[in-house]
């Protein structure tokens, strides 16, 4: 039999109906504009200048750049005080989370006590989030510890070694700023929480395991990160552990976890765990000093030299030889930086319901790398712990970190000698507590529940990061992130409709199984995008269901004479898409199956338009939905038995 | 004001309404398995095995490798007929297209003979498609010839050249194999249209390019490949131009095209452009002879010694020195010749409405390539022109390329020295005019109206192969393909929904305008998948759909009650996804605005009462269509009215 033609009075009747609407108001270039737009400025940053006058325009893109403008004016005697509270208490963990993470990178202590003063200072103009807490990260200070020290050894040459770590941070400082002024920000998208959570707990776990070295009081200790090499080395050297600092620290990781109990029990009592690591410096201290420390086994931090940071700027090295080493370090670092300070910021926003904008943090978080790199300070972030210490605090903006800064100046200025005497094993003791902080078993078992490749993307991370390196552990995770994202793109799901009984509703027959399917049609919903990467998969697939559909509807001596393709879930479409439906439609053809589509969205109709398919399915047979498409076709079935009998 | 309940009586009423189905039926491994078979079995190849016993099944699971199997039985004298003559024709275009593209890869001409003698046999055995014709390729050809032509000069050492070639086919084959074992056709998918077409046509040019060797008579000529050298090198050695050589070459192509336009005034001579190439071989040959040709600048093909090709199984060089280039060739030579021959197999079959395989297509082509490294055959697939001509030819199943493999033994075994005498002038002019049919001006014309995107990376193929190298082209447009795929993933795009008036249908206002917004309500229809990539974005422009909408409500003096989530586009949402969902649902309950669900997909719903979402929004806040959701918000919006006035 031939295909069904659409008669004339339905064609009448259907002049009545609501056309569906297949021309693009917009020019194609128009659109194209848009979709960049929406791309690297989604979140419109610039959208109420529009209704400004040049000069508040010029001033509020100032503002956008420089958010202290925002702030500033409406600064309040009220604000100030939860602030200034907010910033010492900060402070008080800067002291000994900076110098850990500083010994962390094999950096002399001061240095990580600098990065609390400089840095702070340049975030508070740039930064839009008024929650974060700039300070250094365990995880990156280790990271670039196993980069650099690859090159140059921190031992042999420690200037060098530490010039590298300035420059690689004005590296990471430019290639943020550019990030964000390219709103490149799409690009930190692509670490998936999985990801993170999964790199997260790996990091914390050799991070403690380089705290082995302070609690179990070992002189020199393996370069090596990966858990194996670190165990064996341990056991290989027992006879070099000191029981009185193993003592020590087992007392001091005691006390950090009852503090934190306390908060978790009274939670006014926000600041216990917050200053508990100070404590533990200036009780350890105290102690050393008292029991000569150094003679029974519990190693100090050692000279810390009084002054404010010096000016690093000529020393930054771009020699060809580190160049490459410098530019990665720089670029993984900053990608996890990013990630971490941006995460932060977000969700500390969201609690307050406030909004920031990453391409501004990004800007932020650049210059105050770039500006620090010239002051002997290395890769700054937002590190949870400290702001979450922060914004429990109360914080009201970013003034908490000047405030912090300017505590840091006075403790340099004044008190750094004090900490000389400072034990490694309660440095040791406050890392290790604050990584145990960041091993997220329910998040990880959250993950196995709802998501297995999900699971198996963060279990990739976690063990890469364990087994082999940090940089390792990334890249696989990531990659398999990507893969995943392709697949989908590859492998779009189609599903059959049915009519639900009593309604004009066309639902998934898998997950409504009292649909009731058409007889001779067979009603299919695509799925977007329609793309070169599934465009051969979703031609076998139809065909594969049209043959299912024929082989029954041939049992019950039926005909299969319409597809109706529902196209409402199709939001874009490529050429060789469009490719597809045409082989499709003329193989059908051929079978005198008639190919109807209901409900193109704009962007795909536009297209389906330009290629010429609409021509070629004929615009009467596009409906504006799948009810309308099924009753037109029985209509047409109907006249053709009347009419053929 | 709190936020809205849901009134009893209206709880009591939506008893009767039909329920959401949220509960995934199929276990989340068993719905993990039916994903991987959708990824890797998209085409579910062993679907008819399941109705079958033991035996039967074993027999046809043989049969669906062994496709001649399938149609041998049932083979008739009639088809035989058919494949006759396609046979015949073919293997009179394989001797001229053998030796020139053998040539093009400085391959002694006889070589270009041998692959149309042993590859055919094999696919004859295996090959599922029935139109496509076995033979060597120009892109291929000048590929491999500059690979490894950068590693082994072919002047200097002919032999270990030659071997090198045969052992990048078997490196090809085992990798064809493999592909199709693993059903990793997949991959093949990520090759575009676009891109296809953007690098046949600069491969085009190239090949042109090199042709004006013959063409121009040179003796010598430059190894490079891209246009610019190729002129540079012409144009500085004006005085090696041979202007008969020009003569001929001009003579032949004209008649080369005019032949072309016969066939397209008269469909039925279709064998007049086919023998073409065999007659400009002869008349060439003969004419060179009577004028004693090489005297005066119309260079001959040589020496072809008589016999059948010669066993180089024990040829084939594993050398670690070679194996990384000939690896790269290898992949790189299969990807191309995959594509192609996958590609022509197709298109071809979609004409007859059949359907192949592409995975069993892979074991065949790399079977024919593996034995045909044994048996001193390059790299092997279906070449567009001569499977056309097969087609046109009217063959019937793969017989026609064991016919043509049987010719060619004639051939080789009787005429092979006849050929000696053809003019590499006749050659190049062959090869021009099948080069200058794959430059499809229209096709790129038609990308560039269809879709800007699809243009870039066609050209960046194009110009990537003509101005760089063929593996560079290639490259730059998959990468740019991959990464349109991700962008698309990472910017999914969400449009407001309105009430068409008369209907309870919800489309989008962009494209229909007189579409109704709902007071109190914004309906925002997202799109697939919501995914890592997309989260932070999707929550900025949930949450800036939100600010616009209540600005304009605070405008009408009306307030933003809900937001309803039409979610029956979204196919698929994995863990970070969920996160953004939760985000959302937070911040917006700060706002006193309810989050309503409309149509969740049944994976999707599945994983959102495995997150405890479905929990958090409460299980009478999620519709079957957004009609009912609306009409249940307006119902509730009412009581609270009633309530509180």
């Amino acid at each position: 039999m031939e295909m069904l033609e659409l008669p004339q009075q339905q064609q009448q009747q259907r002049h009545h109906r609501i056309k569906v609407n297949l021309t693009n108001s917009r020019s194609s270039l128009a659109s194209f504009g848009c979709d960049l737009k929406e791309t690297f400025l989604p979140d419109d940053p610039f959208r109420d200048l529009k209704h400004q006058s040049g000069c508040g325009a010029a001033c509020s893109l100032v503002k956008y750049f420089v958010p202290m403008l925002e702030w500033a004016p409406r600064y309040t005697l009220g604000k100030f005080r939860s602030d200034l509270l907010a910033g010492i208490t900060i402070a008080t963990l800067a002291i000994p989370q900076g110098i850990s993470y500083a010994r962390l990178a094999n950096l002399p202590p001061v240095v990580g006590l600098y990065v609390s003063f400089v840095p702070p200072l340049i975030y508070g103009i740039f930064g839009s989030s008024m929650n974060l807490a700039v300070g250094n990260v365990a995880a990156v200070s280790l990271l670039l510890s196993s980069m650099i020290g690859s090159e140059v050894s921190a031992s042999e040459s420690p200037d060098l070694y530490m010039y590298l770590f300035f420059t690689a941070a004005f590296f990471t400082g430019v290639f943020e700023v550019a990030l964000g002024i390219f709103r490149l920000g799409i690009l930190v998208d692509f670490l998936s929480r999985s990801t993170i959570t999964g790199f997260m707990g790996g990091t914390a776990i050799i991070v403690i395991m380089q705290q082995l070295k302070g609690v179990l009081g070992f002189k020199h200790f393996t370069t090596k990160t990966d858990v194996v090499s670190v165990l064996h080395f341990v056991f290989s050297h027992t006879s070099e552990w000191r029981w009185e600092s193993v003592l020590v620290g087992v007392c001091f990781i005691g006390f950090l976890f009852l503090c934190k109990y306390v908060k978790a029990k009274v939670p006014r009592l926000f600041w216990v765990p917050a200053i508990a690591p100070l404590l533990v410096v200036v009780l350890g201290g105290v102690f050393a000093y008292l029991v000569h420390g150094e003679e029974h086994g519990i190693h100090i931090v050692g000279p810390l030299k009084k002054g404010l940071n010096p000016i690093s700027i000529t020393h930054l090295k771009f020699q060809s030889k580190y160049l490459s080493v410098l530019l990665k370090a720089g670029l993984v670092s900053g990608f996890l930086a990013l990630s971490e300070g941006i995460a932060v910021g977000r969700s500390l926003a969201m609690l307050k319901n406030e909004q920031i904008d990453g391409n501004k943090e990004m800007i932020a978080f650049g210059m105050m790398n770039i500006v620090g790199s010239w002051f002997s300070c290395y890769l700054t972030t937002g590190p949870f712990s400290k702001s979450a210490v922060n914004f429990d605090a109360g914080c009201k903006t970013a003034m908490s970190n000047v405030i912090m800064s300017i505590c840091m100046m006075l403790v340099l200025l004044f008190l750094a000698p004090l900490f000389e005497y400072t034990p490694l094993v309660s440095l040791a003791a406050i890392i290790t507590v604050a990584m145990i902080g960041l091993i997220e078993y329910e998040k990880a078992h959250h993950l196995f529940k709802v998501d297995k490749f999900d699971f198996v993307i963060c279990m990739a991370a976690f063990f890469g990061v364990i087994f082999f390196n940090m940089i390792i552990g990334l890249m696989v995770s990531v990659g398999l992130s990507v893969i995943r994202a392709l697949l989908y793109v590859a492998r779009p799901n189609t599903c059959k409709l049915g009519n639900i009984a009593g309604t004009d509703m066309f639902r998934d027959i898998e997950q409504y199984p009292d649909c009731v399917g058409i007889p001779n049609m067979l009603i299919l919903k695509m799925s977007s995008p329609v793309y070169y990467a599934n465009a051969s998969y979703s031609r076998e697939r139809i065909l594969r269901w049209i043959e299912k559909e024929e082989s029954i509807a041939n049992k019950n001596g039926e005909e299969l004479h319409y597809l109706i393709l529902d196209m409402g879930g199709v939001t874009t479409i490529d050429n060789t898409g469009i490719g597809m439906l045409i082989e499709v439609y003329r193989n059908l053809e051929r079978r005198h199956i008639r190919v109807v589509l209901a409900n193109p969205r704009l962007q795909v109709a536009d297209k389906l338009v330009l290629a010429k398919y609409i021509e070629m399915v004929g615009e009467e047979w596009v409906f504006l939905s799948v009810n309308e498409a099924v009753s037109a076709c029985h209509f047409s079935l109907q006249e053709s038995m009347t009419i053929a009998p």
